[in-house]
């Protein structure tokens, strides 16, 4: 059912965690092809607007849903409401991503939405990798925007990732933590050519004890700009930390606005950000053991956003 | 010629360096009252708005110019443009300042606007205090600008201190470093009762091996509110460095926004924030020497603010 091209973009946005995939739901060029579900994992699909909604039982543990987009073809401009339940004292991961392969010089743009109700004391891992390639001249643009709320003692981690090939991206991420709730948000992104790339995190820190960390990480390449607006307000005893490393080279363009508020006396929010070029040190240490410059440089972009 | 009340005021503002202070312009309630100058010094007064003129021979060295202002009086609004060029391979500090006592019911409003070029290898320290007291409701607002131009070899410090008082304050500090120059920033900044202040730093780092940090401490008790904005932009080979800390208590709200602007693949940015309690640590230390908590607190506040 999926051509080559079509299945490597899915292999490019997939994720192997030694989790098992009991829910799946896969969505090529606009449309659902190809769905699973489980007895404690349902996907339904939503009736006012496209996209699907994903109930997770309570209590379910160690189970993983994975929902790639895949599109193949120019001139597709997709957009998707996903919303997830994810039930109390629950313990689940949820793979998604996108990958566009566009053959033409047609655009192709895929705006994913999602909404994430965390319930109490439930542990969420999501994953979101973007990915992009194509021959021709169409643009590849991924708007993800991604809105969570995070009851009484959940835990969330995300991974956003975009690997490579993204002409232009905006994302936008909402997050608001409620009593004792935590959030890790890895955010790793890589640009080159002339593409652009512009990340916005909100979070606010609302109920008491919660925390939430920021580890962003980035190269720009090229003549690549990107832009990062983070957001942490503290309304409560709270913990707060954003950290925000850059890889500038070429003639790229990086800049990094993170606004930390603290609105009561017991929030406690720190940030840290860095721009700057690759260590001269490390590349010439990587020489020193037979690398040409070349592949020195690409091993230490690797492992910074490993 | 001074009152009691504004010789304590010109005091609370005055900074005693250990520099020759040759040359003196005081400001009371919105006009020149006394002057002094020097042969490698002078100072004339606009023609074409309020404010000086203020020259530095260039090789003047171990030398000092006070130009402080106060304001005694209730309902003056005071706005003043003063102007200093700084000759090259000069080496002097300029005492700025501004202390207002409003005995009364009506606002009393100083902005000062100053801008200064300072020519190739010469060496600024740059101090301005800000104070305010009154038995009245009128307010005490101070709004300097601040705009320096700083050619090849400059090097500029800065000291920016808002000490108490002050109900209202909207600093603006704009910075232009040219190749070599190098800039230090200090501020300190305290804020009680419903006192607001906001400071925005605009530092551009256009030479080839520029440099500049910023270096930013507040304490904000009451439902005092701050924000700050910085902003630091390389667009050539430099580096730059931000780090603000603030201590928060009762209902104060502080909110920091600093943007670092990579522009060029050699541009070094650095930047660090934490917004914070008192650490209860050193307030427990404190009291087991002796100190009531009341006291301690504010050893810790004015160690934190020195």
């Amino acid at each position: 059912m999926l051509s080559e091209i079509e299945k490597q973009v899915l292999e490019a946005i997939s994720d192997t965690h030694n989790i098992p995939q009991v829910a799946y739901n896969l969505r090529k060029n606009g449309e659902s092809v190809e769905r699973k579900v489980d007895e404690d994992i349902t996907i339904v699909t939503k009736n006012d607007k496209p996209g699907i909604d994903v109930f997770i039982k309570p209590g379910t543990k160690n189970k993983s849903v994975h929902i790639p987009v895949i599109i193949s073809k120019a001139g597709i401009n997709d957009v998707v409401y996903n919303s997830f339940d994810i039930g109390e004292d629950s313990d689940v991961l949820i793979v998604a991503g996108c990958g566009i392969h566009n053959p033409g010089n047609e655009g192709s743009q895929h705006d994913g939405i999602h909404d994430f109700k965390v319930h109490k004391n439930a542990h969420l891992k999501y994953t979101e990798k973007h990915y992009a390639q194509g021959e021709g001249k169409g643009k590849k643009i991924l708007n993800p925007k991604t809105i969570l709320e995070v009851y009484e003692g959940g835990f969330v981690e995300m991974e956003l990732i975009q690997i490579k090939g993204v002409d232009f991206t905006n994302r936008e991420t909402e997050v608001r933590l409620h009593e004792g709730a935590r959030l890790i948000v890895t955010e790793r992104l890589f640009t080159d050519y002339s593409q652009k790339a512009e990340s916005h995190i909100t979070i606010q820190l609302m109920g008491a004890n919660s925390s939430a960390q920021i580890i962003s990480r980035s190269v720009a390449k090229g003549k690549s700009e990107q832009i990062y607006y983070f957001n942490m307000i503290g309304k409560n005893k709270c913990a707060g930390h954003i950290q925000c490393d850059a890889i500038i080279m070429d003639e790229a363009k990086v800049t990094s606005i993170p606004a930390i508020s603290a609105f009561h006396q017991d929030a406690q929010l720190i940030h840290e950000a860095a721009i700057g070029k690759i260590s001269s040190e490390q590349l010439i240490k990587l020489m020193s053991l037979g690398l040409s410059e070349k592949e020195a440089e690409e091993k230490i972009l690797e492992g910074f956003l490993k």
